[in-house]
């Protein structure tokens, strides 16, 4: 802030290979939320950045300044230590849904900054919205106070957090800039680090339903947003999870909280108990409590008590029916065999051109709709059976989704190779 | 124009180094003429092909593109030849002034829409402006009866050609993504296109007064120019030529115009002769009048008859007194020996500094500030005698210049290696 450079200099630097420098990156990012460097400058130098790239140093400078452009928050005071997730984003992940629950039950608590969905993945607070009466939007002293009594809290991130990022992602989103590394891990971590939790374990898709189609390309985000954490002093832990396929047998905003309450019932399918237990496991271990296991927290019925508390906490009605769709189709194997895979990414779009997920940020989404699976990849299906169920309130969406789902699947003969559902750790 | 395409995915297609289509060109030009394609979305698609490139296909339809953003001027009506010349810019860079009235004694008819000079370099209307009375603005029906009347107008460029260069330049400005070759060769060769020349000679500098600073750069500038001219039917040829070294012995507004006029009248630094006649050969050899030497109409007086009737037809008077700047001060050669460089750079910069040159477009220039040589590279120098006299109505402005001319030319034993005036010929 202390030191005036230049726009122009700044992007010709970047462009020419150079390294910024710590005084140039603070200064840009400053400027930036003060309007004082124009959107189209900044365009500029984000497509710089997204063709050469930035060091280790300067992405950690550009989330340092990005932190800096707005307030943090402080959970020094709470009675537990603290400990967040956050994945990159893939279809049918409800994971925060039971899991952040089920780490209040183990003694962590667990401050959930959410946002709403865009494009084929869902968003969290859409999910939790299917809830008659819950209410996303908390003030600062209403979350703090759920998190001290019920040790957790899935809410809207407030505008005060790293406001620089919002208002560089929305400029990403029209630039086509968004895939680029150095800025989506210092866009998720200076939230995270500004949040001011004390451990953050980040589960980063790796497949077709991911921003990351490539184990390297996740490992490289994966491996930069640890080294950032760790720089900031916040305890940083990777899993590479696969999204192949998607998680679970829902995806769709009251599907998939239906889904989670049956995790928390002690049932569900097995992939989201595997990931729910994982990342609970990673998220203790980074808060330093090693005396609970989370699969028993799971089972007696620990955490479903806390998620009945949170959703009520805010508004909603753990025992109120949800949402459902008012048309359903069903689509059914034309062979009998094993399911050999099942693209994840276009039942996210499915999904999403049903209803589930939103076009515009303005755009409303539907609760009921979405998508049901009736099979994963390696279980037996017979000819005639439902494979796919779809579910809308406005039939009319059915062709559309099922034009995604074309070639989405296949049938055949013997097991097919799956990937682990944690596929590698970085820590 | 009729095909309907996304912003952000002309974008990435740049960014992901795939050819843009002649469809995605067209659009995304008219579109960002039309304000739907934003700023911020042509700067990262400039930054893109900054540092992707484009092919020779795309660079021809991305020019076409910019040339049916307005209008096309027509001088079939002329009962001559038209050919017209640009130069890349340079310090000390008057020839337009001679060359003009020049060619058109010799027959060929020269339309030069000029520009103001922003920077280090001079703009030729900036010089002309420092004539009393005289006018840069015509209409189009004023500046063809001048044409067929005298045979050549130095004028402003109207708004109508090619208005997405215009407001593409602008932005090409702020975000530097200037210097890329397929920018600056479609950009000028769009204007130049569309104002209807039918013969164009293109003087590329080289060194460190150019914007091109390696002959290597400035020849896949010219070659890129000339390719586009060829394909749009103008008949084009390039000549590289010395910008290590500042043209003459001045730079400045009207110090310019007083060695252009001596020129004019014979007389003149060697060089700027010489590169005159050599611009003035190619340009009636591309407009096939061979039967003339412009070296007998500068000898004969009859390029300062044109001269003189081109300033009158304009409001000028071409016997009044040129404005002298208010205060000069000397440098004086702390040496005896031979001057062995002097840099065109930092001439530039410090007549820029002086006041002959403008920051910003709305910034106005002193008619008579500049630098003023005493000699050239190659010459000898007496201990004490005058260098370099610089020129300013504003003293407290030498500081500034004299820091700039620190370390800009050296004094040395023996002849030092000095590159021809045309290095090098391209058509």
């Amino acid at each position: 802030m202390s030191e005036q450079h230049d726009a122009v200099d700044v992007i010709r630097a970047k462009r020419d290979r150079h390294p910024l420098s710590d005084s140039q990156i603070a200064w840009v990012i400053d400027a930036y939320t003060r309007g004082v460097v124009a959107d189209e400058q900044m365009s500029a130098l984000a497509m710089a950045i997204f063709l050469n790239g930035m060091s280790r140093e300067e992405i950690s400078r550009w989330t340092t300044a990005m932190i800096e452009s707005g307030e943090r928050m402080d959970f020094s005071s709470l009675s537990r230590p603290t400990a967040d997730k956050h994945s990159t984003g893939g279809v049918g992940d409800k994971i925060t849904l039971p899991l952040a629950p089920l780490v209040a039950a183990c003694g962590v608590a667990v401050p959930q900054l959410s946002g709403r969905g865009l494009g084929h993945t869902g968003g969290t607070l859409d999910k939790l919205e299917s809830i008659p009466g819950w209410q996303a939007e908390l003030t600062n002293e209403a979350m703090l106070r759920q998190l001290e009594d019920l040790g957790a809290v899935i809410c809207a991130a407030g505008s005060g957090l790293a406001p620089a990022d919002k208002k560089l992602y929305a400029l990403r989103d029209v630039t086509a800039t968004v895939e680029a590394i150095p800025l989506i891990a210092s866009s998720i971590m200076s939230k995270k680090i500004a949040e001011g939790t004390g451990a953050l374990v980040l589960d980063v898709k790796v497949g077709s339903g991911a921003f990351m189609k490539t184990t390297d390309d996740a490992r490289e985000l994966a491996r930069t947003m640890v080294d950032l954490g760790t720089d900031a002093g916040v305890t940083t832990v990777a899993l590479l999870t696969d999204m192949s396929t998607p998680l679970g047998l829902t995806a769709g905003n009251a599907l998939e909280v239906r889904e989670s309450v049956a995790v928390l019932a002690g049932g569900g399918p097995a992939d989201v108990v595997e990931l729910t237990v994982a990342l609970a496991r990673e998220m203790l271990s980074a808060a330093r409590v090693s005396d609970v296991d989370p699969a028993d927290a799971l089972a007696d019925g620990r955490a479903m008590d806390v998620w009945r508390r949170m959703v009520a906490a805010q508004g909603g009605d753990p025992d109120a029916e949800l949402p459902t769709a008012a048309e359903q189709h069903v689509i059914t194997a034309p062979e009998s065999g094993v399911l050999q895979s099942l693209d994840a990414y276009a039942v996210g779009v499915a999904a999403w051109r049903l209803g589930a997920g939103r076009a515009r940020k303005e755009d409303p989404v539907q609760a009921g709709a979405g998508v049901e699976l009736h099979a994963k990849p390696g279980d037996p299906v017979t000819q005639g059976q439902p494979l796919l169920t779809l579910h809308t309130d406005t039939p009319e969406r059915f062709e559309r989704a099922e034009a995604c789902l074309e070639g989405a699947w296949s049938i055949g003969e013997g097991q097919p190779e799956r990937p682990d559902v944690v596929m590698e750790r970085i820590a």
